[in-house]
C-alpha cells in the first residue's frame, strides 16, 4: 500500500485542476442559474468537507441544479472538458463519499428537495435525492405507511446519500436496508444520458439489476435524480428495553440467541460500557442506570400491531436473557423514555468523537462472529497500542469501532495507525466478515479494499464503472482508483 | 423485430458448430471423468429443452461436473476454442433460459446437489447449486428455520436455478424474492476463474455489488457453484382461506385494499375462473366450492408465531372484503385441507398448458394497477382473437397469462401472436411494469425487450456481459445478443 494516500490524491488534484475554466462556470450559470453556482471560498470551504474526519478539499464550484436536466447539460459539458465531478448529498457520509478530492465541479442536490408523490394504492413514494430522510419517514408516516431504514443520521442526511451508501441503521435487523427498498432509480450518466435502472414493481426479472448494481455504488455510475421506493404498512406498536450485560462477549452470545429461540426484533443495538461512559456525559440519561459493573449494553425493540403480543415477547426476551450475567432489565415505560433512550444511542458516535476518538470503522461479520470480533479488537488495541470503543448494530454483525491512539492526530497518514487498522480489517476477513456494512468505501477505506477483494473481483467492478463512465469524470477514486 | 428469431438462431447454430473437436470431448473426459460426459442422441435430446414451450435444441456435448474446479476446466477450455456454454439446473425454466441453442457444452449442475452448511448460529445455509429448492426448505424446517421463497417448481427445480432466474413464488408478498436472500455467491467466470462475490454478511457497503448483479442474471455472468443463504426463524403457524369474487376486478381491488388496512399475508394468490376451471377438472378440488357466479379466487393466507393473533388477522380480513361482491368464504381448517388448496393453485400452469394455452407470461405491475391489466388483456384478447386465462402473485402484481389463439401451433414464429404479446407487454409498460417477474428473459422474451429498456440501457448491460465474457461463450444470446 503507497503511503500517504492523502498527499497524493491532492498532488492530482492540482494536475487536473486545469481543466475547469471561466468559460465553463459561465455556461454552468446559463444552465442553473446565476445564483447556484458559487464559486467564493466560503462556499467552496464548506463543500470542502463532509463527516470524515478533518479532511478538506475544496472544490473548484459549486453547482445546485433544480432539475435532471440541469443535471444533464452540466455533465456534457463535464464529460467533453474531463472535468472531475463530485455527487454531494446532506455531506453526512463518514467515508468521504463527497469529497471533491480532485476538485472540478461539485454538484449538489440539496435544491432536488421534493417528495413527488406518495402512492397509497400501491405503497410506494417517488422523491427527490435531496429530501432529509427522516421527513420522508414523517410524510409517509402520516399516510399510516414505513419506510423503516434509519441511519443515525436520519435528522440531517439526505435519502439521496443513503441510497449511494446503502445505508442500514437500528430497524434493519428486522426491515433490511435501503437496497431492499429502492425499486428503481432514474440517473443521469456521466455523459448526461437521463435512464432509469428498472420498474415500479416488488418483483422484477427483466435483464440485469442495475437498479442493485446503483445502489450502494458511492455516486460513481450516474447521479440518482428520481428514486422510487418501496413502504410498508406501519406498525401500531412497539415496545424497548435496555440490558446491562455484565461481560461484552455475553451481550454477543445474547443476541445469537434471541434470533435462534425464534423472535426477530424490531432493532438490537449494542454498546459497550466505554462508549456508554463517554455519552452519558454528553447526554442527560439520570434515568438509565449504568453501573459499575456493566460491560455493555443491548437495546432491544419489538415492533407490530397487537400489543399484548409484543408485551408477551418483551417478556419472553428477558426470561431467555436470565441465563447470562445481566443487571436489571429497563424498560421504557413511554415515549419520552424511549425517546431518551434512542437520543442516548444516537449519540454515541458524537460524543466519542468528541472523547477524541478517530474514524468510525464500520466492520461486519456473521451474527454470531460478534464475540470473537470484539474479543479480537481489544487485543489489537494491546497489541498496536490502541484504545477502541465497540458500538453498533449487534443483529446485523454490524459493528462500529472508534479507535484512539495517543499521539496520534491524522489517523489517515499515519503509519502505525493503517498498519493497526489493517490488522483489524484482516480480522473481520477472517470471521467470513467485510470492512464497510453501511458507511461505504469512498476515499479512506479504499487502501484497505484489496484485504476483501482479489484482483479479479476488482477488475470486474472497474470494467462496470468504466462501462458507465468511460472519462472516469464522476466521483473518480472513490472505492477505488481505475487505474 | 426480425421474424422468425428461432429459425435464424438454427442458423447460427450450424456455423458455430465446427469449433467443438472430438480432441475437446477427450479433455472434458479427463476433468469430469469419462461416465459424466454426455454425446449419445438420447442425452442430446434430453438435454435439449427444458420446460419451456416445445423447443429442442439438442447441445454437442453434455457435461456433469462435480465441483468448481472441473467447471473452471472445462471454461478454460472453452474459452479458448469459443465453444458456447449453457448452464442447466434442473431444467423447469420457462423462459428458455437453459435451452443449448447454439449447440456447444450443455454443463448440468445435477451432481453438484450437497447442502454444505446449515449455519443455526448465523441463520444461513451453504448450499451447492444443484440441490433440489424443496429439500432445501426442508432441510433448513427440520431445524427450525425457514428459507421462504417456493416457486411452482420448487419440487423439482434446482436453488442454482432460482438464483438464475431471481425466482418468486407465493410467500415472496411477505418475505421477499430469492434475490432477498442471496448473501454471497461462489462462481466460476468464463475464463475460468473462480470468485466470490461477497461476503457472508447481512449487510454489506463495500464496492459494487456483484452478488445481486449475478441474482436473475440467467447464467449469462457466471456458473454459480456455492451459495449462502439468509435464512429467517421459521413461523410457527399458518392460516388459508379462500375467497370467491364475482368480478374479477373486484378481486384485483381487494389486494390493494388488504395492503392498505395493514395486513401483510404471506401469500396472495389470484386465479380467474377460466383457469379454475381448467384445473378443477385435473385435479380433485371437489371440497372446494366453484359455484357458477364465481369471477375468480383470491387466496390469502397469513403465518406467525401466534395463533390467536392470526385468527383474528383471517377474520378482520374477512370482514373488510364483505365491502366486495363475494361469494362464501372457505377456511382450510387443517394441513390436508391446505395442502389440496396448495395443491390447486400449482397445478393451474400445467392444467392450462394441457388445456392448449401456450407460453406462461410473467407480467409485473404496481400491484394496484391489477385490475387495469386484466382488462385489457381481456380487452386485447378481443381484439387481437385469442383467449387469455390469468393467474398468479396478486400480491406483488406479478400476473401470469397464457393464451389461447386457434389455429397458432407455434406461437413463438407466428407472427399475429408476435404482435399480440407486444402489445400486452405494451400494455405492462404504460401501467408502470415489466415484462418479466420471477421467469427471466432468457430466449424468448428478448424479442420483446426493446419494449423497456432503451439503447442506452441495454448497451450498460452488454458492456457488463462483456467485463464479465469477453468471448461471448456463455449462455450466449440469452436476455439479449450481444452484437
Amino acid at each position: 500500500m503507497a503511503l500517504p494516500i492523502f498527499t497524493e490524491r491532492k498532488q492530482m488534484s492540482e494536475s487536473i485542476k486545469q481543466k475547469l475554466t471561466a468559460k465553463h462556470i459561465e455556461q454552468f450559470r446559463q444552465i442553473v442559474g446565476n445564483e447556484y453556482v458559487l464559486a467564493d471560498e466560503e462556499s467552496l470551504h464548506h463543500y470542502g468537507h463532509d463527516e470524515t474526519e478533518i479532511l478538506n478539499y475544496p472544490p473548484e464550484v459549486v453547482i445546485k441544479p433544480r432539475t435532471a436536466e440541469e443535471i444533464s447539460a452540466v455533465m456534457k459539458i463535464c464529460n467533453e472538458g474531463l472535468i472531475p465531478v463530485t455527487p454531494r448529498g446532506a455531506g453526512t457520509g463518514l467515508s468521504g463519499g463527497a469529497l471533491p478530492h480532485l476538485g472540478g465541479v461539485l454538484l449538489s442536490t440539496e435544491r432536488m428537495n421534493t417528495i413527488l408523490h406518495i402512492d397509497e394504492r400501491n405503497l410506494q413514494v417517488t422523491t427527490e435525492p435531496g429530501v432529509i430522510t427522516e421527513v420522508l419517514m414523517d410524510a409517509v408516516k402520516e399516510k399510516g405507511l414505513f419506510y423503516p431504514p434509519d441511519p443515525s443520521s436520519r435528522g440531517s442526511c439526505f435519502i439521496g446519500g443513503n441510497i449511494a451508501e446503502n445505508s442500514g441503521g437500528p430497524k434493519a435487523v428486522k426491515y433490511g436496508v435501503v437496497r431492499d427498498y429502492v425499486m428503481n432509480l432514474q440517473m443521469v450518466l456521466p455523459d448526461g444520458e437521463i435512464i432509469w435502472t428498472g420498474a415500479n414493481v416488488r418483483k422484477n426479472s427483466t435483464g440485469y439489476n442495475l437498479t442493485q448494481l446503483v445502489v450502494g455504488s458511492e455516486g460513481t455510475l450516474g447521479i440518482v435524480t428520481k428514486i422510487v421506493l418501496k413502504l410498508i404498512p406501519l406498525p401500531k406498536y412497539d415496545l424497548l428495553m435496555l440490558v446491562p450485560f455484565k461481560q461484552l462477549e455475553q451481550a454477543g452470545q445474547a443476541v445469537s440467541a434471541i434470533f435462534n429461540a425464534g423472535f426477530i426484533p424490531s432493532a438490537m443495538e449494542l454498546v459497550e460500557i466505554d462508549a456508554l461512559k463517554i455519552v452519558s456525559k454528553m447526554v442527560d440519561s439520570s434515568a438509565i442506570p449504568i453501573t459499575d459493573d456493566t460491560a455493555a449494553h443491548l437495546i432491544i425493540e419489538v415492533d407490530g400491531n397487537n400489543i399484548e403480543v409484543l408485551m408477551q415477547e418483551m417478556e419472553a426476551i428477558g426470561n431467555l436473557l436470565t441465563q447470562y450475567n445481566i443487571g436489571e432489565i429497563y424498560f421504557a415505560d413511554d415515549a419520552q423514555q424511549k425517546a431518551e433512550l434512542w437520543k442516548l444511542r444516537r449519540r454515541v458516535a458524537e460524543a466519542v468523537k468528541i472523547a477524541g476518538y478517530t474514524i468510525e470503522e464500520d466492520t461486519v461479520v456473521p451474527r454470531a462472529e460478534l464475540p470473537a470480533l470484539i474479543r479480537g479488537v481489544k487485543q489489537l488495541g494491546e497489541q498496536y497500542n490502541y484504545h477502541a470503543v465497540c458500538y453498533g448494530h449487534a443483529g446485523d454483525g454490524n459493528l462500529h469501532i472508534r479507535i484512539k491512539k495517543e499521539g496520534v492526530q491524522n489517523s489517515l497518514d499515519d503509519p502505525a495507525m493503517i498498519e493497526s487498522l489493517r490488522a483489524m480489517f484482516e480480522l473481520v476477513h477472517k470471521l467470513g466478515g467485510t470492512i464497510s456494512g453501511e458507511h461505504g468505501i469512498g476515499l479512506i477505506q479504499k487502501g484497505y479494499l484489496d484485504i476483501v477483494f482479489n484482483k479479479t473481483q476488482l477488475r470486474l467492478m472497474k470494467e462496470i464503472k468504466r462501462s458507465f463512465d468511460p472519462n472516469n469524470i464522476l466521483n473518480a477514486g472513490k472505492i477505488f482508483d481505475l487505474n
